[in-house]
């Protein structure tokens, strides 16, 4: 049976995680570790540190986590999670699939600079997921392919894309077009650009659609 | 006056050192200090390691590069410069543009596969010059879209590529795509499925430049 993708990504908030599932503690402990990471960063932050500011003993933490970087990856799952629900909701919303591929790399760019822009310690702990591949990143990659996949599908149908090309030979091409506007350090390095550089990608991209 | 990419690339293998050009010295430190770094790792060398390595005093080296990075940036660009000679190669001898912009993305997947494999410590050079933007990487980057530049002209002159989208902005979108096999991160996290991956998205960029 294939995983959908709310199964992924409740995989990937949940990896590395025990203990009660429902249990009120967790919403707790992840929401502090949220605030501290923020705050301090996440390579500074012990799991003893962390304890401490929500006033719990590290052994009730390793309760439900079983190492910082679970809570890292939890913490990352609901950040990257937030930036698949606004692709999500440009797909429900955009009546063509030639104007929504276009939203889709904008959308990316600009949740990408406005993370770093805005939240930088929270764009380091997911360029930290993507740097040592932690195990939320699976359930990210797949969501996108997922809507890459509805919006093909959808094109396909209405006839504004091609359909000689098996769709998931597209599907994977089409994400890996993708990587310089969601993968924090290729984004980092092209800020200046970035939004030109969306555009440019798009366009490219849906020429190689057009049927 | 616009640079030329030989000029760039030796502006780039230049940066960063000093003291009369064509001193045979500096020949001989940057073969050791490629040699040293193979077999060290280009971390955990000191310029006294290397200097102490060919009988050298790390003050003599100073005198030719201004720190390890200088060293390590020339070393990258003479690693990176046998990766842009290959594409060279392959434009003068491949007769069809479409088939040489395949054989562009097959060569950057391989050559990068290859140094990975083989060569670990220089890729992990290579990696760290990416990570911090190291100034090589100006004229490798500047020398890939100058290749691909090339292979858009002679493709719209035959009449296999389409003439409509401008050129730069062409040459810089497919430039991105390029990035998930030369940029030695995202190389590195995605070899099991890197030929194939090449081929899908040299694909893609065949579709959008169909006529």
């Amino acid at each position: 049976m294939v995983a959908t993708v709310n199964e992924l990504e409740h995989a990937a908030m949940t990896a590395g995680q025990r203990g009660p599932a429902e249990h009120q503690r967790r919403e707790q402990i992840l929401q502090a570790a949220g605030e501290h990471f923020r705050h301090y960063g996440y390579r500074k932050t012990t799991v003893a540190d962390l304890a401490k500011a929500i006033s719990l003993s590290p052994a009730y933490i390793y309760k439900f986590f079983v190492s910082k970087q679970a809570i890292g990856e939890a913490v990352c799952a609901l950040c990257l999670s937030e930036r698949t629900a606004a692709l999500e909701k440009i797909v429900e919303e955009t009546a063509s699939p030639v104007e929504c591929m276009r939203k889709i790399y904008k959308s990316l760019a600009l949740k990408g600079a406005q993370l770093f822009f805005e939240d930088r310690k929270m764009h380091d702990i997911v360029t930290a997921s993507f740097e040592e591949r932690w195990n939320n990143l699976d359930a990210y990659n797949q969501a996108l392919i997922d809507i890459i996949r509805r919006v093909l599908v959808r094109g396909r149908e209405l006839g504004e894309f091609e359909r000689k090309t098996s769709l998931e030979e597209a599907c994977r091409a089409i994400h890996h077009t993708m990587q310089s506007f969601f993968h924090p350090i290729l984004l980092e390095q092209n800020l200046d650009h970035l939004e030109e550089d969306a555009t440019a990608v798009a366009n490219l991209v849906l020429r190689s659609l057009a049927p």
